[in-house]
């Protein structure tokens, strides 16, 4: 059986890392010459949209699935012609676009923040008098780790704003004054079957996740209970199959949804030691309809990004519980070319743990 | 960095799996066809003591270690001057003959069974008369999983013995009486640290392993005990780098060393799930001189092989605890295709997902 993949980065690479022990092959699409995952398993260098290249991948793969949402829609409608694509292109289209994924969760009774359409500099206006300030006026399509965003906290400010982020469509989005970020990883199986791991909290700097905890401290009650609720009803709406990750604002003990994922996630990184089953194991068995493995947690676990940067690994190694992940990339300013996973017993030794690898990490500690 | 190595069956496989996370890159020679490591990673398919393809594989690599201990000693010779080789090849030297291992034990001061050089038909009658009888005929040389071994109770049997097995340098072994196999995974990294991991107890049947328990039960002291201090005297001896299996007969609270494996070993698959740090990243760890990770333990392991045969993956995808590994090897009689570890917190909970794996691979259960 062999898993075609679009996108040949790191969440690729995991996947591929997580398929072999089940005996599965993989064949990744991506332009990228040395991607990460094409280091460890066949690659077809091409555009996302080149036709021949998605007729050989679908020629190769008996389904194809994706590893990051920013996949040409057309790409996807050729290949769903020819083999299963999961998770399904409508996930696909809901999260490549804010406003239709915030309307979703408007949809389903999700708790999110006010937003409004923006279409022209007077449409700013008149969702700024609506929404009030301060606001966040993004790009209704591509951007992440927070680029494609504007925060706009004074009325003067919009004119600069409108000039920076203008001319394509937009929408404005309340600023909530929110107590932290925590992600769900949800899955669900070509059989309806569906389970969650425990309320991740995320902490980034310079809109990039820098570290993250699981299970959320606090989280593992009416949190909990709310992000799932929340995630079994977009997977059922979207006959999902494989990992969803939902973000979330926490504001006074509420979750507001903030964007989802139709993907294996960062946040969802500390599963490959901290929980029985990692979610990259999970999504393969989701879109192949294999049993889902057990989320339970094996300890407290954290999780560090290596962005921009490989510290020096003998150090890293020596920290009891600390597991590290390279991915084969070559060192970039602000680009993650690894991670380190830390599990501990209990919560004082996790902490003791992952302060020493804060000290060998630049940068990560003050993520907020 | 680059890690050659010779072979690309599974454990090599297991290897490269392991090592990826670390950012290495691997390259494996083998003349099969379809190998396990190479449908993962670059496969130069040749012979192993083809000096064309030896070369390749010196050049493409920045260290080498194999993965079965019949490497062509020309092979290492030719390789060892390109390159670093690792474990060492005096290891492998050993561990190619029976009777230079034993005696290696002896000087060492490691128990062995009684053993006899056996080089003609005079020399096993009078081996015979004074090791007695029952004992075991075996070739120095080649054969693993229980071949090129004649079990001889009777002296009527030893002419037909001779026939079978004769013509080429054997020794004769007492047969130890003994309740058990234990087996001891220890590694030492080139900085001479060392490590052991809990002894591990093997059942086999037809001479090939079966299924393994760890920790052995009943193993946890003085019996750990002596093996350590063995493995401690053989590496060091040895000038060793990499994880060395030794093999053992318990015989009334005693261990006698029956033979050792320069490498990774099957009785160590457990430790993947089952230990803070598998056997295979820290084999690549002391190969390259990085720290080595903690051998503890993560829960009570067992690990069943798939022999032959490849069950059905859903229902042992369902037993709690229960992890799959398949090697991507084409299914033949006797052919090791696949094992399972189970994890439990505790031993009657092992039991009982054991036995819910024996119920699912015909053949393990019964196995000694």
């Amino acid at each position: 059986m062999t898993v075609g993949v679009l996108g040949a980065g790191q969440l690729g690479r995991m996947l591929a890392l997580a398929g072999y022990p089940l005996g599965l092959d993989f064949v990744f699409l991506d332009p990228a010459r040395d991607a990460a995952a094409g280091r460890i398993a066949p690659q077809i260098a091409g555009a996302f949209d080149d036709p021949d290249c998605l007729r050989e991948l679908a020629r190769r793969a008996e389904v194809v699935t994706y590893e990051f949402e920013n996949v040409p829609a057309r790409a996807v409608q050729l290949l769903a012609g020819l083999v299963p694509v999961r998770p399904p292109s409508e996930a696909l289209a809901f999260s490549q676009d804010r406003l239709a994924e915030k309307r979703l969760f408007r949809e389903l009774g999700i708790p999110t923040v006010e937003f409004a359409e923006v279409n022209d500099l007077p449409g700013l206006r008149s969702a700024i008098a609506r929404l009030g300030l301060p606001a966040i006026l993004k790009a209704r399509r591509e951007g992440y780790d927070g680029k494609g965003q504007v925060l706009l906290e004074r009325e003067e400010e919009v004119e600069a704003a409108w000039s920076r982020a203008g001319g394509r469509p937009l929408l404005l989005e309340s600023a909530a004054p929110f107590a932290r970020e925590v992600s769900l990883l949800g899955v669900r199986s070509t059989r309806g079957e569906t389970s969650f791991y425990p309320l991740v909290e995320n902490h980034h700097a310079d809109g990039i996740l820098r570290w993250s905890l699981a299970p959320a401290p606090g989280g593992d009650t009416d949190l909990a209970a709310q992000a799932s609720e929340a995630g079994e009803r977009l997977m059922a709406r979207l006959g999902y199959a494989g990992v969803l990750a939902v973000e979330f604002f926490e504001v006074e003990g509420r979750l507001i949804a903030n964007e989802m994922a139709p993907r294996v996630h960062n946040s969802g990184h500390w599963t490959i030691e901290g929980a029985e089953t990692s979610q990259f194991e999970n999504h393969l068995r989701a879109i192949l309809g294999l049993p889902l493995g057990s989320t339970a947690l094996r300890g407290r676990c954290a999780m560090v990004n290596l962005v921009g940067d490989i510290p020096p690994l003998e150090a890293l190694m020596t920290v009891p519980g600390a597991r590290v992940h390279l991915y084969g990339k070559q060192v970039r300013p602000g680009r993650k070319v690894g991670h380190v996973t830390v599990v501990a017993s209990d919560e004082p030794t996790l902490r003791s743990r992952l302060g020493r690898v804060f000290d060998l990490v630049p940068g990560a500690r003050a993520a907020r």
